[in-house]
């Protein structure tokens, strides 16, 4: 079950297809930061082999989805379109604690930002006409969920599974704020 | 033919064999940065279609390289160290110039640690008797020849062949005397 509180507006779903270009591009460079968060977290914490082994290969399936996103954006006629950052993810991330509850906190919004991911990589994929860009949708939806609960077990082994499971609900709660706050754009998030 | 202008002293390879787990989690490190330097250079270039192509391959490759070093490290009983720092890049990257010649200098650097690379790990394959880690080393050089020609290339491409040859020469002269000034150590570089 997702972690989310809140469901997307249904309205988005209208909006990332309207510019497909921007949501696909937009897309890529959410696969890119979720590899180099990945390996951002192997790097700080080389001595925990469960951790540094679950990321490194999350970082190595979230590097050939960039892959495969790039390949449907020559598909396509476009480019790669320059970063234009990521306002959802940044506010997560102010919410992390310094500290002992740090790694906890970076866990919990990793988590919570697959998830997110998760939701609306389907829905966008339940709304594509049938296709490539469609199945590769579904398909990443698939292995964002996966990847959400991989996140949440790492923050169980980390923190244990009450402390976790508090945290990853206030995190939860704050997140559903910060998606609702944000404008709907043809964006991932 | 490789783009060095010096030999590794012959001495590193006992130096790098006496304390094995130090080096092999050494070489963990740069794989790791490998792939992130590579994927900054994508997120800093992502309009340029060849680059991203080949530097996003590039980087997927190095963290599959990552994982064979983990699990080398975790068949010898070791966890991965912490990061030590590469004195070695940090010398090299200081070279990069800013402004117009900034992609050449890091494309180039990129080649000259490639090659460096390649060349160590090839003398620890030779040097290890027959066994899992021989194979991995010597397999992985061949793999890092193919990485020093891939930015040899991209340097070119960038740059126009004249401009890249004179700029990667210079660098290599300034190579050969940083490793010349380091100590040798149980590490890749």
């Amino acid at each position: 079950m997702s972690l989310l509180r809140s469901p997307t507006d249904p309205r988005w779903v209208a909006v990332a297809l309207s510019d497909l270009d921007r949501t696909v591009g937009d897309h890529a460079h959410c696969e890119k930061k979720a590899a180099a968060t990945a390996m951002k977290l192997v790097a700080d914490h080389p001595t925990q082999p469960r951790l540094v082994r679950a990321l490194a290969r999350l970082a190595q399936e979230e590097q050939q989805h960039f892959l495969a996103v790039l390949n449907e954006l020559e598909h396509r006629g476009a480019v790669l379109p320059p970063d234009e950052g990521d306002p959802y993810a940044q506010q997560l991330l102010r919410l992390v604690r310094s500290g002992p509850g740090r790694l906890l906190d970076q866990l919990a919004v990793c988590a919570l930002i697959e998830a997110r991911s998760c939701e609306r990589l389907a829905l966008l994929g339940a709304a594509l006409p049938p296709g490539r860009l469609r199945d590769l949708y579904l398909r990443l939806a698939q292995a964002e969920a996966c990847h959400e609960r991989l996140f949440a077990d790492l923050a169980s082994d980390h923190a244990g599974e009450a402390e976790a499971r508090s945290r990853l609900g206030a995190l939860a709660e704050a997140e559903a704020q910060i998606v609702a706050a944000l404008p709907l754009l043809p964006r991932i998030h």
